[in-house]
């Protein structure tokens, strides 16, 4: 009989909850209530939202740099990235200077919010003598096409008066001219990767404004402004640049972020969790694990979300790895999910309960604990049945 | 290694949405789909309301008799009991006749509700030289203090101006005459045991009306009434009999039904799942059982609810047979069933979802599959850890 199991938790947060390090702790603590020999090993994990930086910079070290930003209504913020000094390498996530979590979800936000902050921790970054920068975009409470990253870092977007535009998709549709001529020179000299698990076009029925914008407050007629404005930038850029962006998957991440990391930063969209089980060393941490437990708040065959469990599955595959998930929703299983060989899955409720109930970070660490319990019980009494 | 597992399914009815023994057969299956080789035995349980005579009639054996009765608003019902010929012995619950399924939900109704059927059922299986009955009560519609099934039985009730009074606990408190002269003579030669598992008194603010009224469908206005009647009746009866039905647990079950039958009928008020245990051998049906899975539709802390769980842990804790429970609801549960040694609790909810969805019988046999399947999944894993 083996004595040791070795269990990775490897849970992303229950965004807008519980940090996806917090869930660790609860989670290897139950385990350990259970098989207190157990060797368990914690990996915090983000698909390139909240929680980005915390999942890499126990892996990369180097320090954490705080700033006082702009953030997404240019209220002052502090924002925080990894610095690795070694490597001169970045780690930044936007949800840090532009996420949802720093703006009041209220009719209308969403039409003035700007990414301006997270081109702010760019710069910063930039003036270290940064080489490389690993971008985590999601989370963003912002439909701006990051043109407001694209302020910060000099780049100029004007109306048909030769006035730069204000903040906000709102004005998407005004742009006449985009200037890059004044461009901060050192973007030649940084690589800049980006991570997202969103692979939604900039405009359309199903993309950036119409998939993503009422979870950041925007009424129906304001998501149509929203998409007409992208679809114009678009244009605009085709002009331009002779580059059609509704032809990158991703260009639509983070409210149009992704496109303009893609032409104006040239940089590769990525898969967040393929970036991070590389840069992790994932699948060396689990290829002799016994079980790998992991979960995210919601996970949802249409949007982002269960992206990062996919990940997590496929490399679980190639190991013959078992994998247990928890969740607060797994109603809408993506086929990936279904296909692989999830071991079990199970929601946290103990009951029909509210969206808002369940979001309450009291509640979901208590129901994770005894979700936890009960799942390592029926493992030890599957162990005592051969015995 | 153990080849041959022996299963015990015990689960209750999830009340007003699947039968236990529905339940009972998705439960093998799934267990089936996992554990091939599984020994399954298959108890469907009950605490004395819907279910009771199909938990107890595979085992008492008999027939099944359907008569033409008196439905909770006088509605012409079709309602059926068991009758086993050799022991003279009915098993009739009154939720056939007087159950909340049989009426609509609505304002007012349970005021005017009566027990009436019950009582016809009764007479019906006397008439046929009924010398014992098992009588369930629980799932009523009703909170008439059982008065219409002692009417049916020859009892009669009557206001100050000697008139019968009319159906519904809306007219407790025009009771001033309680004649049983002319009860049923049979009944002296029946002995009637009655199941329940509730143990709420009368009237006050935690018993008959206050407790269960409002699931019928009475308002704060009605409850108040109908605990007042209630409150008129146990005084009429004290004076007449000296009998202080407030003093007997139970008496407030199935909106004072409970106490009628312990007064006018004779019948000790017996736990419900006790009985059923005693009946169905189950203490010998599990002791040499590897797991047990039980569950209900809610587990409640208060109610009656989660009592039959507890029932059914007591017996598990006595010969050390694990137990895992599933339910849609288990957010209070009972001190009785923390200490108990409870392998596994799971919700089968996957997601926030409203009472209403939780209540769709589709939904909940999907769910308890799924459930089911991941707890043999994790028991299926531990006993791989081992060889």
């Amino acid at each position: 009989m083996m004595n040791k199991m070795k269990i990775v938790v490897a849970v992303d947060s229950f965004k807008g909850c519980v940090s996806s390090v917090e869930l660790g702790e609860v989670i290897a603590d139950a385990i350990q209530d259970i098989f207190p020999k157990a060797k368990i090993v914690k990996i915090p994990v983000a698909d390139g939202g909240e929680g980005w930086v915390d999942a890499l910079q126990p892996v990369l070290g180097g320090e954490r740099i705080t700033c006082l930003v702009h953030g997404p209504l240019r209220n002052q913020v502090r924002a925080s990235y990894a610095w690795i000094e070694d490597t001169k390498t970045a780690v930044i996530e936007m949800a840090a200077a532009s996420g949802i979590s720093l703006m009041q979800i209220q009719e209308g936000n969403v039409m003035r919010s700007t990414t301006f902050g997270t081109g702010e921790l760019i710069v910063d970054a930039l003036n270290r003598g940064c080489e490389k920068i690993c971008l985590g975009i999601g989370g963003s409470a912002t439909n701006d096409a990051g043109i407001g990253m694209l302020q910060a870092l000099g780049f100029h977007f004007r109306d048909k008066e030769g006035q730069e535009i204000k903040d906000g998709g709102a004005h998407l549709k005004e742009i006449a001219d985009i200037d890059d001529s004044m461009a901060n020179p050192l973007l030649l000299s940084c690589k800049i990767e980006v991570a997202t698990d969103v692979r939604n076009q900039l405009y359309g029925k199903y993309e950036a404004a119409y998939m993503f914008a009422r979870q950041k407050g925007a009424t129906d007629e304001q998501i149509a402004l929203l998409d007409d404005g992208l679809r114009h930038l678009a244009n605009e850029i085709r002009k331009k640049y002779g580059v059609d962006l509704q032809d990158c998957p991703g260009s639509g991440a983070a409210g149009g972020l992704g496109g303009s990391c893609h032409l104006f930063l040239h940089a590769p969209l990525l898969s967040g969790i393929s970036m991070l089980k590389r840069i992790l060393h994932f699948d060396e941490t689990i290829r002799d694990a016994d079980l790998i437990i992991t979960g995210e708040g919601k996970i949802d065959a249409q949007t982002e979300q269960g992206k990062l469990i996919e990940g997590i599955l496929e490399s679980a595959e190639k190991y013959n790895v078992p994998v247990v998930a928890i969740t607060g929703n797994c109603a809408e299983q993506s086929e990936a999910m279904k296909k692989n060989p999830l071991l079990a899955i199970f929601s946290i409720h103990d009951a029909p309960v509210s969206l808002e109930q369940a979001m309450n970070a009291g509640y979901a660490c208590c129901h994770v604990r005894q979700t936890i319990h009960s799942v390592m019980k029926l493992i030890s009494f599957g162990r005592k049945t051969c015995s």
